[in-house]
């Protein structure tokens, strides 16, 4: 049994539903489809989930339930589904604002849950028409329970227990992404882009042997294809390859969907909608992969900040790092990397989490608590990942990735080597990032190994 | 004015003597001389602070007295010194037993410290009989003040105070090494090759324009000469890298003894007493350097074991590490670094650190309350340094470095460059590491940059 996940673009309209369908029809096996909200069917078009979330600032203008409403129409409309069938689902997205909710976060959350809700009931209705044993799952009613956070909710294990009940589905379930129900019993969502989850959750509690994930692109590339004109496809890589990708950007694959599959070590194919022929990519438990190059990919981020600590003696101090990171944790921020040397320390942050004096007050108190002899922030700082299974224990790769950034001139700030064995990460200046990425891809996938 | 030091292998016998008083005659700017207790005249050889500690240990036994002493008459014969002038010194090791101590670890440091006391009267007295203006500086009342550890004692802020009444003294100053008095008024002992410190702190509390620490070496060496037949001598370093290169094993110079030296920015020759003529390695502040080779030096140390922890979206937890270093923290264990990757942490520790059941326990512990999916103990650990101020901001320095490794067959474990700026530090097998740092020292210095 596969569980297949479509994503916004592929049930972005009606034309597009219609190659979801075919995709459904084409194998028996296909019996959870897992759906998104409407996405973006051009880019100056705007993505349902962000009408709803216009809609729950502003519950009575009516002219935002209009344009909401007229995109599942134009759905509708291509499969010419009778009105009488459509109006329990404009009812549930014009009374939206009458039902209650324990507060305003809890509101936003069940306004955009309604994105992937009334989609999955509205692909529900059209397999039915066309006759297919399609079911909309409800994830409120059948028990997708999860944490009380409103929109950055985690799946509970009792979830598990209660899908043992769906297993080997004698019909189609059509569930919608995004969402379940609060142990309080509202609506809750996923961090943004969780429909993956949801895929990944029935996934793991069906117990299915394949969960398709289908999107807009052909397949996970070895590199950014804005960088590199056709790069190579990845036509097989391991959940730790692709997390250690999308830790840089490649945004593919939601990151926590990656952990239900895991658990279940169930193979994740990502394909697209546009092209389902393509074998697109398929991501695999360690045991089953046999590295076809030396490097499965390669990635770079440039959103970081370094801070660097020079002390004597540092290292000789039990608790300097200690002292350090409960000053991280006191003001709540999280630290990416901290190469050490003897004397020195540096520690690299995502960028985004430090605004206004932040950033200067958490220095201002690692300098009364630690008195290092240097302080230093850094904020042109870009980490490049390189990643493959199949480096492991190879030897010369290290020198195949610094050779050629040797001779584009390009200076290595940092490089972290050590702590996973599939990937190497190194430091540059933010401008020298994408000509680094490029050279490295050109050095493993386009020259003589 | 100078600050001398004189090692023990320099001060072992008559002969070594009377190359020290050359050397103290050459330069009337010599007016401080820190000595060690006599060292090993050959490889057979028993230092006297060895035979102190034996005698601590056997109080009553006269043969180990008469073998102590034996050192001492060998130096008086060589000046011949009159008997009535030595009858003081020899009481004073006779009597030691007799004395008080608060415990046995004050009575060791008492005994261990005399080998450096006696054999600075002795020198005293050589050099008046010979008519220089020589005073022995007596640690416990001239106020060389300590904390109250008997075997690592650390010096406290008040010794400057009282050392200023010391400054440009008019005589020689000849004063014993490694010990002072602690606050509660007994002897302690610095950690052992604690001289270097004794030297480094008069040289600061005098302001001395120079400390000059001789030894048996003709400077310090660009590489291990075990390794490399007849390598470069360093001529100028910084502190930076003499600490960097310290830390694997470049043991000329006491890592606690840099730190005053470097308060007081006081430049540092490492000399041969055997060729006092050859200029050694001048240790200097940064802002005093210019690098002539782009590394400075490259060593090895083999002694290091690494704990691997791997855990799925480790680093979105706030409190991992935290956790981790507070387990370390309840052992009483200190980690040299620790390169993370996405989903996975290496820490790197001494080996020497563990013994029994405690690296087992400890990794219960981390089990316990980390949960992580793979914990790994990794005991074949070598670390390799490459320091040198010149590869600052230098291109390509990496890529010269792992180019010769890559062609040698070793492979690379960890790499971590970014915290100190003057330093890589490498990871390999203990097999490897000899291999390695050949091959690096002959890329920078014996080919063509």
């Amino acid at each position: 049994m596969k569980v297949v996940k479509f994503g916004g673009s592929s049930l972005a309209s009606g034309a597009q539903f219609q190659k979801v369908i075919e995709i459904i029809n084409a194998d028996p096996d296909r019996r959870v489809v897992v759906v998104s909200a409407p996405g973006k069917r051009n880019d100056a078009d705007t993505k349902v989930t962000d009408l709803l979330i216009k809609y729950a600032k502003h519950p009575d203008r009516k002219t935002i339930v209009e344009e909401i409403w007229a995109r599942y129409q134009e759905i509708a409309d291509f499969f010419q589904v009778p009105a009488e069938l459509l109006q329990p689902l404009k009812s549930e997205l014009e009374n939206l604002p009458q039902q209650n909710y324990s507060n305003s976060d809890f509101l936003l959350a069940a306004f955009k849950a309604h994105g992937e809700k009334i989609n999955a009931q509205l692909l529900t209705i059209i397999l039915q028409e066309q006759n297919k044993p399609a079911e909309f799952f409800d994830p409120e009613k059948s028990g997708l329970i999860v944490t009380n956070n409103p929109h950055d909710a985690h799946v509970l294990p009792q979830t598990y227990d209660r899908l043992a009940d769906f297993q080997n589905p004698n019909k189609i379930l059509v569930v919608p992404g995004f969402y379940g129900r609060s142990e309080d019993g509202e609506i809750a969502t996923f961090s943004r882009g969780g429909s993956d989850i949801t895929g990944a959750i029935m996934a793991k509690g069906l117990h299915a042997d394949l969960y398709e994930n289908f999107t807009d692109v052909d397949a996970v590339f070895a590199v950014n294809p804005q960088l590199v004109k056709n790069p190579i496809p990845i036509k097989l890589m391991t959940y730790r390859e692709l997390r250690e990708l999308s830790y840089t950007g490649f945004s593919v694959f939601h990151d926590e969907a990656l952990i239900p599959t895991i658990e279940a070590q169930i193979p994740i194919n990502v394909k697209n909608t546009n092209h389902p022929d393509l074998p697109g990519t398929l991501v695999v438990p360690e045991k089953d992969f046999k590295p076809q190059h030396t490097i499965t990919g390669v990635a770079s981020s440039k959103h970081f900040s370094a801070l660097y600590l020079h002390r004597y003696m540092l290292n000789k101090e039990v608790g300097f790092t200690l002292k350090l990171l409960e000053i991280f944790y006191k003001y709540n921020i999280s630290y990416e990397h901290m190469p050490s040397g003897i004397d020195d320390l540096t520690v690299i942050f995502d960028q985004n989490q430090f605004n206004g004096d932040l950033r200067e007050q958490m220095c201002e108190e690692i300098r009364a608590t630690l008195g290092p002899d240097r302080l230093e922030w850094i904020d042109d700082y870009a980490i490049i990942m390189v990643v493959g299974e199949g480096m492991r224990n190879k030897i010369g790769v290290l020198k195949r990735i610094v050779d050629p950034l040797a001779q584009a001139n390009i200076g290595i700030h940092m490089i972290n080597q050590g702590a996973s064995r599939i990937s190497i990460m190194l430091g540059t200046k933010q401008a020298d990032a994408s000509t680094a990425v490029k050279k490295i891809y050109q050095q493993f996938f386009e020259s003589k190994e």
